[in-house]
């Protein structure tokens, strides 16, 4: 646990706030951004979103590389070095920012308000009847951390609640679904739909015509997983054909999402930011931290990514 | 508890569903449409959303009244028989679905849902931090059944809660504020307010220009109480004026709220179409068969109005 210094590579995160809360439990360790980091070899550990301009070639004596975000879809896995240690970074703030976007958006589409600000948009006042949660099961894709978290939550909301991913994860009062042949399965079992899933060859696209087409008419789409999860075309398609009711968006193939973009025409899609989770350096620095340590021991890191999985 | 007879008055409920509901719980008691009731003196109970066209009069053996809301302010005091008791109507699904659809409307402000629905109309994607919920205390107006409720439900998903009423009630983990005295402490305490307060000659008009001027910039207004909480003008001034952020509005002075009603005119302001609390007969009938056996048994009703206090 000697001192140290902390590569950082980021063009959306700030080296300032996470130099500062990595000082502030331990002192010896120092955040250098890579435009001042004069000396690539006194690296052993990298925190990064995305890899310097140059690649990480010169950076020979790195012994781990922390992510800088829940996901490693944003890193070219093939330029990164052969063999070397990777870790997603997952803090109790990011759970809990993940949590509460999807309880905001289940409660939007299970309480009608998506309809409701079209109506108002329209100037109608239709009175109805409120539903019950018995009627809007939902579905979580991906029972990881942070759909295990969401599908917890959304159940002690009182909501039936399943979930579906690609290995069995039982989840106390959860109907649980695993791999392909129960898809059909899980599409059938819920009404709102939550996409956790982490990126990969086996989950990309999995939000498409025929699963969608699957769903029970009347189904809304949350994805806070990642665009590339979501064929946007094959959404829009079944919105415009009133099968699918509703979809709220935080991840998209593009962003910033050009302003041409064919979800803007469709009132039933809601696209939000990407403001689903958010990494604090507050809260995530005792993490990063215990992977320094980690590498520095030569043990295994937490949240590790194994590069056959992909995640 | 003998046999009996319940004179049913709605213009808005179905005496099949309630006839059905009670029926099925006691055989011995019917629910009679005020239509289809030929003999006024049979009916000792009368379930009622309001009177029959021609008033309570020849029903002249009535020993209670059921009120078939959970407030009372749909029926003119002065016109029903003097001193006869009379009982709001609150039942597990009411309160379920009040709670539900203020931790929707919350949420939706909390997350900056509002915001983002605006800017896609918009066209526009900016990326943003998600919030924390220390940062969104919610204030919960009345708190009765309802309002003690949403509360601790709202308390319990993590926001830091304060509460105010015309008299104390204390609630645990909530920071509780009584009477006009100490309202402006508690209008400066929170960002999101949920109104659930019973409507009388003492909180009619309560959120105004003054009220809803002390509380910080940026907060936002939930009511679901009744329209005539809410000073309608003073809020669309307010909005313009860019002091509050932005407002769900389930109850409004006219229902069904006109096309050309202002709201419509402010993208910050949601209005809902008195949705938020459903009466479900099956839920329901338990607590009207009570207070039938209790007027009979001349013994205090359930959720008894204290015509003094006005709920």
């Amino acid at each position: 646990m000697g001192a140290g210094k902390i590569l950082f590579s980021s063009d959306i995160d700030d080296p300032v706030a996470w130099g500062a809360a990595v000082r502030a439990l331990r002192p010896d360790l120092e955040v250098v951004d890579w435009r001042a980091a004069a000396e690539p070899e006194a690296f052993e550990f990298a925190l990064l979103w995305k890899p310097p301009p140059g690649g990480l070639g010169p950076y020979r004596n790195l012994k781990a590389i922390q992510s800088l975000g829940a996901g490693i879809n944003q890193l070219d896995l093939s330029t990164l070095p052969p063999g070397l240690p990777l870790a997603r970074l997952i803090d109790p703030h990011l759970t809990e920012t993940m949590v509460d976007y999807a309880v905001t958006a289940v409660y939007r589409h299970f309480r009608g308000f998506d309809r409701f600000e079209r109506q108002g948009r329209e100037r109608r006042w239709a009175h109805e009847e409120p539903p019950t949660k018995a009627d809007f099961p939902v579905g979580v894709m991906g029972l990881g951390v942070l759909g295990g978290a969401v599908a917890q939550r959304i159940r002690a909301l009182g909501f039936p609640v399943t979930g579906w991913s690609r290995s069995r994860h039982p989840i106390d009062g959860i109907e649980v679904f695993a791999g392909r042949e129960e898809l059909p399965a899980f599409l059938a079992s819920a009404r709102g739909f939550v996409c956790v899933l982490a990126l990969t060859e086996h989950t990309a696209g999995i939000l498409n015509r025929e699963t969608m087409g699957a769903m029970r008419p009347g189904s809304c789409i949350i994805n806070m997983g990642r665009g590339g999860h979501l064929v946007e075309g094959d959404l829009a398609a079944l919105v415009r054909a009133g099968h699918i009711a509703g979809a709220t968006l935080d991840v998209l193939s593009q962003e910033p999402v050009p302003a041409d973009h064919p979800f803007y025409d469709l009132p039933e899609i809601l696209v939000t930011p990407h403001v689903a989770g958010g990494i604090a350096p507050r809260s995530a620095a005792p993490i990063v931290i215990e992977n320094f340590d980690r590498a520095m021991a030569g043990t295994p890191l937490l949240n590790l990514v194994d590069p056959a999985r992909g995640y």
